[in-house]
């Protein structure tokens, strides 16, 4: 099979120095070992835990970063909308929009997005299985556009886990799209008493391993210089550094895959 | 304490006839045995698993319909509102808006939501926890309403099944609102594979009980005269005609609760 | 409806003193209240999870115990075995036969059980739904005895806690044999760090009060006068001073069932 | 690293003809790749869902005959065990005993079959995680015992499925044990209302490739020359003609782990 794709950038546009140093690392990593590479940031987190947290620097502002660290590195982005009428905001400055998992179901923030024109990437709800995600590529199938991928975060198990269920990515394989595994969200721990999610980055390893092995088309995971410092699930991002050598297995392991 | 009070009415806006009819049965029903009681129903289905699915008459038609149910009948009425410009509009026909468990963290329609001036009555998302719900609350009270109220309406347990568990019940009491089981909706069976989530009505009374006895300040039933014509939510909704004697077991429960 | 029945003790046999304690105290307050009591002990823990617990004061010595016990506040007796040869040593001491819910589906330990003619209480794993403990009364049944009991203890909810689902209640009782709820081992946290089990003993009550509700003809509880320097379950016990109200509350609860 | 190793045979010990015919050709695939073969048959199944269902012809029968498969093709052996009593009769006959995930807490069990000095193979308990099983590797190493393998099966995932979280096999390899991935009860769907445990055979390939990525040792697969006609779990055992091409997607896989 040919390599799989990456997704991959700091969980939420900080601040233009941030964005840039993940562009351009992540492009060159990527540009070596020959995986297609699409940038990830979100201009706007719409569902924190609490309303304590942060939540971006100005959407409008957030885009164009994001939009800047596509062209100079020639590279597609990507980023995560939450209400019907960001689909086409959005849609100015990414190529690939993102439907959050909480999201899913939501029959007109589908049809907004698809409307676009662009790439459609579903995130799987936690609290679906993948059989199920046949119905929201239908959504956006009948809104005239065939281009959807979806991507596992991982299920609810108990309260305060997640398990990802591999299962998922042959019965999304089998509705004819490309299906992508977030190895980062699919190990957060939700539900803590303090408000703020926790993770184990630990494991990244483990997630991204499996579901290459299982037919995985793309990875998705987000990765920060300083993950301690990030303003936005610091608790289960990829410290930047350790993301060449984890790429370098998993391009290995690939060429395995029959 | 004093009695329990209802939120109850058909799934969706589906005719002034079906909605007439509950409105009348369900509030007499309701006074005779001294229960308070809000009539529900749905303007719109904003996130059916299938886009084949009915969604509604059209969001004006419907909610003037509610609003007709409440000023005929002398009762206060609820919807569900699933995108923040909805806020508004719905505020202006009923009493209490609710919000989609689903959607329960979406930060932007919870301060819409709170705007109006209304009651918020938040649906605890089927991936989170009672004391979780803590941060919904924040947010409203935040945005200045601090009448909030919650409901539980079960949790992922597996892909197909839903379980109510009744510590959220004294997890959520402890955080200062109002809290409500909905005894329709937590008896789902999602990710069916025909697109069509299933139910358990004849469980009904079980899960209800268990709120009551627990100490659940109000009980959300869907009801319709004949679920099995029902255009949406037929197979989890309870009979109209077993809603008396239901409520009547109920009363003579809660009277017991110390 | 009668009244419940009540099975409570000290989670395992560790002193005389504190088994009669317990029985005497448990067994005024039950006779006061007008509720069948049945002492129970373990006179061994077989599953541990780490092999440096306590496990017992010796078999016999704890079962003449229990024997005493009952003898003393004429009342029966309930322990629990984990091998198929305990069953007829354990049934020379006790009036009930109580099945772990690990080994609930041990074809040879039912029916060596059964094969005493005590009354046998199977324990519900917490792997498994109440429809399929038919099988387990089967075979107790087939072996010629139809005294069956089953008690709910809480399914799997995640790895490091349990959920009790009342519909279990609903659905064991239909097999046409009483149905208990374990009030104190439903709210176990298993698989901790530690090797130790955790406990919400503060939750008692509302897992009481929704099975009384739900129509749970027995609870079991485990009482300790001191939870804190218990040699079992310490986290997860009642304290003793706190059983005679909770009682109190659910026989005026148990009165309005119907 | 070196090939993985495999535990393969059919669920039980049904006639002479089928394990000699399922022992032979494993045998023989398994010299061919290169992958070191544990033949495996059960003597007896002591945990069935319903008592009318097939339990063995006969104990030291069945032993006998797995003994003679291990003779006859020069392969180790092994078979699980349900009662302390049959460690030692058992471990006349095999060379490695597996202790059922129901009963990998019983610490008696767990002591008799150390006791034996042969290899222990624990099946981790569908409702315990991986760091849980340190704990019964303890009990086993403090009767004097080193030589023991854990094994994954899955974990419950509501009442009627399992899921297999590959982050137990990270976190059981840090125990320092040879992990073993079950692939085939891992697609159990049990808790069916007929008393016959479902399955789900056309993903054990998805399953056996995320255990040989995450870093398995061993795989577990039950396999049957017409699972169909299988007495026990015809529901989710490989049809034997698929075994070579699966072993051989999964060395290649295998060697390209790092």
């Amino acid at each position: 099979p040919n390599n799989f794709f990456l997704i991959a950038g700091p969980c939420i546009t900080e601040s233009e120095a941030i964005v840039m140093e993940v562009g351009e690392k992540v492009s060159g990593i990527c540009k070596k070992l020959g995986i297609p590479y699409i940038f990830k940031a979100s201009y706007r987190k719409a569902n924190r835990t609490s309303a304590n947290s942060f939540t971006g620097i100005g959407d409008e502002i957030a885009l164009k970063l994001i939009n800047k660290v596509g062209k100079t590195f020639e590279i597609p982005t990507t980023t995560d909308i939450h209400a019907n009428e960001e689909a086409a905001m959005a849609a100015a400055y990414v190529d690939v929009l993102q439907i959050p998992a909480f999201l899913c179901r939501q029959t007109d923030l589908l049809h907004a997005a698809a409307k676009t024109g662009k790439i459609i990437n579903v995130k799987k709800g936690q609290f679906l299985n993948g059989p199920s995600m046949k119905f929201a590529v239908d959504k956006i199938v009948q809104a005239g556009n065939d281009q959807v991928w979806l991507t596992d975060r991982g299920n609810m198990f108990g309260y305060q886990d997640l398990v990802v269920d591999y299962r998922n990515i042959t019965w999304m394989k089998s509705i004819g799209v490309p299906v992508i595994m977030d190895c980062t969200h699919s190990l957060q721990q939700p539900n803590q008493v303090g408000g703020v999610t926790g993770g184990n980055p630990e494991l990244i390893e483990t997630i991204a391993k499996a579901a290459i092995a299982t037919g995985a088309d793309g990875l998705f995971i987000e990765t920060h210089p300083n993950p301690a410092v990030a303003k936005s699930d610091g608790a289960n991002m990829l410290q930047l550094d350790l993301l060449e050598p984890l790429l370098e297995k998993l391009v290995r392991l690939r060429a395995a895959v029959v």
